[in-house]
């Protein structure tokens, strides 16, 4: 889990149901997206989930709008968001949000191990 | 897969890591908020996904402040989350965030079956 995001910091929610198509190549396109992120300016941190149903949530977070803009235009992006409507999406959703409040709990005895 | 939210809308980003206890519970819980939130005035929708690795993700998106907060402050909900941290929960975080923009995109292939 990343680091809760401070107050205006931008939440991108990326809400997908996948095809069936190409499991490995969706994989390592998932991965090289997620590096390719982590690296550009504003970047906070990212969460993503996917259950049995083929609905997965990623939930990317930017220090503000213009880092979050830069990497939407971020070329090696587009071409892999190409491919993803192309062979991996069947629908998707990518809602763009700015944090009004954040809270965390932790269980007290798990905190030594995270 | 819920519909867009507009602009304005509120996005609750619920961020969780379970433990392993009492799987039967969580999901009865899981399901009996799922119910009860759709009805609290000013519920738009909801999305969710947890993966293997224990890590799940839950939007819900509401029509304003004011509805989130008064779900929030709900006695029904309060009691489960009591329950969530005594029982389900290692690690949670709570993310609430203003919708700014959203896009959204279907296969074109698939629109006669969703």
């Amino acid at each position: 889990m990343q680091s809760l995001p401070a107050r205006d910091a931008i939440a991108v929610i990326f809400v997908s149901m996948r095809t069936d198509a190409d499991e490995s190549g969706y994989g390592a396109a998932a991965d090289a997206m997620e590096r390719l992120g982590s690296v550009q300016p504003g970047y906070l941190g990212i969460d993503s989930a996917r259950g049995a149903d083929g609905l997965g949530i990623t939930v990317s977070y930017w220090a503000d709008e213009e880092s979050a803009v830069t990497w939407r235009r971020n070329a090696e992006h587009a071409a892999i968001r190409a491919l993803g409507r192309e062979r991996w999406y069947a629908h998707y959703q990518l809602i763009v949000a700015r944090v009004t409040r954040a809270y965390e709990w932790q269980r007290p005895d798990d905190r030594a191990n995270s």
